[in-house]
């Protein structure tokens, strides 16, 4: 399956190559096909690229006097951060130069009377996590990849994962970011300030911009204090709807504490625990639905917020079953069943995917809607959702039919898209929630954002990128 | 004083005003005078600007038909909330219409389940915290104005205040804006949604503008869970350094339940106790600073965080002497002390502001910096410090010598400024941390800033506003 065509470019010269070379040494300019083919094509198979070039930079003035040869010579730049995006966006489907950025992978300062922590872009995120702990922070973010996404690609995307609940969207947590525009210039924004109102708020436009406005190169990070008691429990229920009450009833109860709330399908939890390594199921009983949630106190000495929330939870017939991690190896097998979800879908056959959201109120109705929705247009396809029940987004998978084709199944990718896509508008959601447009989204985006947004979209683009060099054919 | 001497610009033609005019109503476009001077001054008196029209639209389509007619007739744009800002923001130095969003005061809406509320830009700050307590929710936001600014006003400016320090400025309370440009397009961003990854994050350029970009007509704000126990104390300390050390005991114990956090000098104190009204020492003795702090707790079970706080920090000699309010009107009280600050400084003559930022760690050494080079400059004159310690954002402000001319000494604003801001910068600070630029700072702002952000801003502003119509001066 390849979602995006790719499309031939007219190959580089040996003279601009030699040129791009120069700018990152001979051993990072990487122009054999077997060392570029890992920076062409990603886990799932679903997208392959192709590129002459992959430049390896090893720093901002590096990155700078790429993207200043480029903007002079027309040569479209691929940013690529740990290759993990899920929408095609770090993918050179043009024959366009990759620019990996894991080799800037420097923790520039850590600052523990500031909390703050200002990364290169290559940074993994897991170091970023590990180094925050040593220095007894937290640095929240969290998402199935971390031990190979990168800071940068954290950043342009926006990325959500299973803590936006309580710590918000990588967009939250930077202070600050440098960045490298399209004519090489680089924007200083970096920043260990929580409050600077001088001018307008430039850093905002570049987070979530998926490298197609510039490439972000380093960012001041915000660390947060270490929880001093996690707890987290595996919850099996009736529906979305119940699932919901739990979610109020835990809100009123735990407030900012509720760090993480996650809805799981019983078709997720049954394909992870059949396909994930090492995952067993915490419940001895089946429920239809299951709950994975985590309050994070900055207390040890409270009473347990936890207990006391699951058995109103029982007394109100919302939870059917449940179960508290009472170790750490208990919490993490919790966490590892959830994060083996999207690759298990992989050995089931072909999987439509979409990152949703809706106001969280709205999660059961579209739940069942959908079903519904693709039930009738793929009878026997199987629905997998999972995902941030306390954002209001969903990961609304369809496996194939259990003896059905793949590949028939995948070529309706756009008609399954677009039946779930209805129903999210209609509800006034968001048919990407957080993993951004890539290309695989990008052709739906006109037809559901505000026009005016739009029109400002291309204006910027044309602006910041004018021969459109700059992730060429992605979001726009 | 009036620090921005205002131009005389071509009188409006009749016809003209007339065409305004239709559009609002008669009984909404003032041209007298005397009706037109609330508009003009502002409370403080350092700002007096002039207008021959303000109009008072009621919707967003009106404020989009007044937008496209002065882009046509390039008449310049003011847009006002509460007339509070303190920057000059909202003043009409040369003669632009004022576009008075106070009538605009509709709350459209209150979502309970998505914990939104869309407000119209002219609902009073105060108003949409009562709405959000009446259904049982927190709008944190809060800040000494409260009873006069406006939504629209505080996000413009992206207000800061005693809260920032748990639940962020402003920016980081709307989830989506509706915006009418200048050329009378109306941007619609209002969304419920906490995650949406899809396209250019265009809602942040527009908060904090201070309506040099477009102005914001309406806003879907986020609402927090109403606290359950909230903890005052009134805290009396030697120095600065000893506050530092009791905002870090305080974060290590009470980590995000810790939601405020404000650094008073004994002279802030003085004065606010001198000339405020109803407003008394909350304790016995003398102290040379003090610390308010307030804790919101999700639980009404849980032990006393505040208690176990102090008697560390009085274990370890960081608290001289504090006072835990016993009841709400207590409470009322220690905060009556602290907003009537700002209006205490005047009855003492000439105020020399600034409103600074710098990392939280460097705040004492700012602090002793800063007094010792305004006694240099000019020797008697006494400096009034007090902020958001927790945000390392402090309100420097400079009361002039006993018995010193007023106007001498505020003819000494820019220099005494200058040696304020030297030292900001030197420590990577901020030199407007919550007020914004408006036309108190906008000449400072090339000098800061970084320059391809400069370039950039330069660039926003030309492409969205290429005839200069909207707020013009102020920011660039």
């Amino acid at each position: 399956m390849n979602i995006v065509q790719p499309t031939t470019t007219p190959a580089l010269s040996a003279e601009l190559i030699a040129k791009f070379r120069g700018i990152v040494g001979d051993k990072y300019a990487l122009t054999d096909p077997a060392d570029i083919a890992p920076y062409t094509t990603e886990e799932r198979d679903l997208f392959h690229g192709h590129s002459p070039l992959v430049l390896r930079p090893g720093s901002t003035a590096e990155v700078a006097a790429i993207c200043r040869l480029a903007n002079e010579q027309r040569i479209g730049l691929v940013p690529q951060g740990g290759n993990t995006g899920l929408v095609g966006g770090q993918t050179p489907h043009n024959g366009e130069v990759v620019i990996s950025m894991r080799r800037m992978d420097r923790i520039r300062e850590v600052d523990t009377a500031s909390n703050t922590m200002t990364c290169e872009a290559g940074v993994i995120l897991q170091v970023a996590q590990q180094r925050a702990a040593e220095i007894d922070r937290l640095f929240p973010l969290s998402l199935g990849a971390e031990g190979s996404c990168t800071i940068g690609g954290n950043l342009s995307t926006n990325a959500g994962g299973t803590t936006a609940l309580a710590y918000g969207v990588a967009r939250e947590m930077a202070l600050g970011v440098e960045v490298v525009l399209a004519d090489g210039r680089v924007l200083n924004l970096l920043s260990k300030l929580k409050k600077d109102n001088t001018g307008y708020d430039l850093r905002n436009l570049f987070i979530g911009a998926e490298g197609t406005l510039g490439i972000i190169t380093a960012a001041t990070l915000k660390l947060f204090p270490k929880p001093r008691a996690i707890e987290a429990a595996y919850v099996g229920l009736k529906s979305p709807a119940q699932a919901l009450k739990l979610l109020s009833l835990s809100q009123n109860e735990a407030a900012g504490t509720l760090t993480s709330f996650e809805l799981l399908s019983a078709v997720a939890v049954e394909f992870s625990i059949r396909h994930g390594i090492d995952v067993r199921d915490p419940l001895e009983s089946k429920h239809s639905w299951y709950v994975l949630m985590e309050l994070s106190s900055p207390r040890d000495d409270a009473p347990s917020t936890l207990e006391a929330i699951l058995e109103k939870g029982m007394e109100q017939d919302i939870v059917e079953d449940a179960v508290i991690a009472v170790n750490l190896a208990q919490r993490q097998a919790f966490w590892k069943l959830r994060d083996e979800m999207s690759a298990a879908q992989k050995p089931e056959g072909g999987s439509i995917k979409h990152d949703i959201s809706v106001p969280v109120v709205a999660v059961p109705d579209f739940i069942a809607e959908a079903d519904a929705a693709v039930a009738k247009l793929i009878p026997g396809s199987r629905p997998v959702p999972f995902g941030h029940l306390g954002d209001g987004n969903i990961h609304y998978n369809v496996s194939q039919p259990v003896d059905g084709d793949s590949a028939d199944f995948l070529n309706r990718w756009h008609e399954v898209n677009k039946a779930v896509f209805d129903i999210v508008l209609r509800m006034g959601g968001s048919i990407s929630a957080e993993h951004g447009i890539g290309v695989l989204k990008r052709d739906e985006l006109p037809d559901i954002k505000d026009k005016t947004a739009i029109e400002l979209m291309r204006a910027f683009k044309a602006m910041l990128d004018p021969h459109g060099i700059m992730n060429p054919g992605k979001v726009l």
